[in-house]
């Protein structure tokens, strides 16, 4: 597979169609067209085969596809039937959050560490047998670990001292919650997650549409 | 404006840049192409130009646009100007973390209740002059107070529930966390976020590529 050509927006959309067959296979729908993704989605069927069809064929048009194989599919372009070692940076209270999230454990992604710089934190017991540690052992805890992922949930003046430590403590991709733009070496992939994006997108839609199924009927 | 023929990854794109832009005006940058744009959020710049088109011609190609103008132009297409009434529903670490984040009433979404279901979490005060009140009223509250967003941050299992009750009181908007999707009357738009999509972009990236630039390169 050539997967320099695969647009970002495609990625994007192929991790919602995943997450998408996963409840399908889970409610023993068996089959599934792209029209039926679509429809679930509220994305044009023209786009949903063009998205599967950077990967070839996976079904017939007409028949629709084995949701299962599509899964299955899906799921090795993604990468997620590895297992992935995070550690979380900033136990506040987006970073509590998402160390007792379940849906990132499911899809993969084990915590294995999880810091703050605050002593009062630092030792308090975590769900799988973690505990709170501080960031001035992180670069050796993450080496020791092996951890490949850092997630940022510290706030924003420190998100790039951190990145830095994550970086240098050897770890291949960053999440990051904080709202500032992160320079990263080369090598190191970095998704930023914005929460007021999704709002203001929601507030487009309340302005100038009544909702996303009217404003396509 | 035409607004039914806008796709949602544009109305995504818009949020994307009107942030970038925020943030160029902050730093005392004048002026903007959709070079520079498209080079600091990793998009192609036709694809930036593209999504401009939709709404007109902001600047001239080879000249760049004012960023101050750009950034207003956006924001009134956003609906951004407008100040949004919204509460939260789920106190728990997501809910607690959305209260205290400053990004959402930076960009127009104001809190003004918080809800939980837990009698011993009802009275603690919290940003805002707020204190959580609990789920009973929250019909009472929403009409009084003409919240006009509802954000839900309760578990998967009572998401419906906390939906149909939003929609009850006459919320138009709902912000959805819990990994389901919601069944909603006509006339309320939705939108999902599914962090461990963002995951499992990552994860892509970081399997078939060494980093977003290097992808693109």
């Amino acid at each position: 597979m050539d997967n320099t050509k695969i647009p970002k927006p495609t990625i994007k959309r192929l991790a919602v169609y995943h997450r998408c067959l996963e409840n399908m296979v889970i409610s023993g729908v068996a089959s599934v067209s792209s029209n039926d993704l679509a429809e679930r989605l509220g994305i044009k069927a023209s786009q949903v085969r063009k998205d599967l069809s950077y990967f070839g064929e996976f079904g017939k048009r007409g028949v629709g596809y084995s949701t299962k194989h599509l899964l299955d599919s899906i799921s090795e372009i993604l990468g997620i039937r590895k297992k992935w070692k995070t550690c979380i940076v900033g136990m506040g209270n987006l970073g509590m959050a998402l160390a007792n999230y379940p849906g990132l454990e499911n899809s993969g992604f084990i915590s294995k560490a999880l810091f703050d710089n605050n002593p009062n934190k630092i030792g308090i017991p975590m769900p799988n047998d973690l505990v709170i540690e501080s960031t001035e052992v992180l670069e050796e805890i993450v080496k020791k670990r092996q951890i490949e992922i850092g997630v940022i949930t510290v706030p924003a003046n420190a998100a790039q001292i951190i990145a830095d430590l994550l970086a240098d403590a050897g770890v291949k991709g960053i999440v990051n919650f904080a709202p500032i733009r992160l320079t990263l070496p080369p090598g190191i992939s970095n998704e930023e997650i914005d929460i007021s994006v999704s709002f203001r997108s929601l507030a487009f839609n309340m302005t100038f549409g009544s909702s996303r199924k009217g404003r396509r009927a």
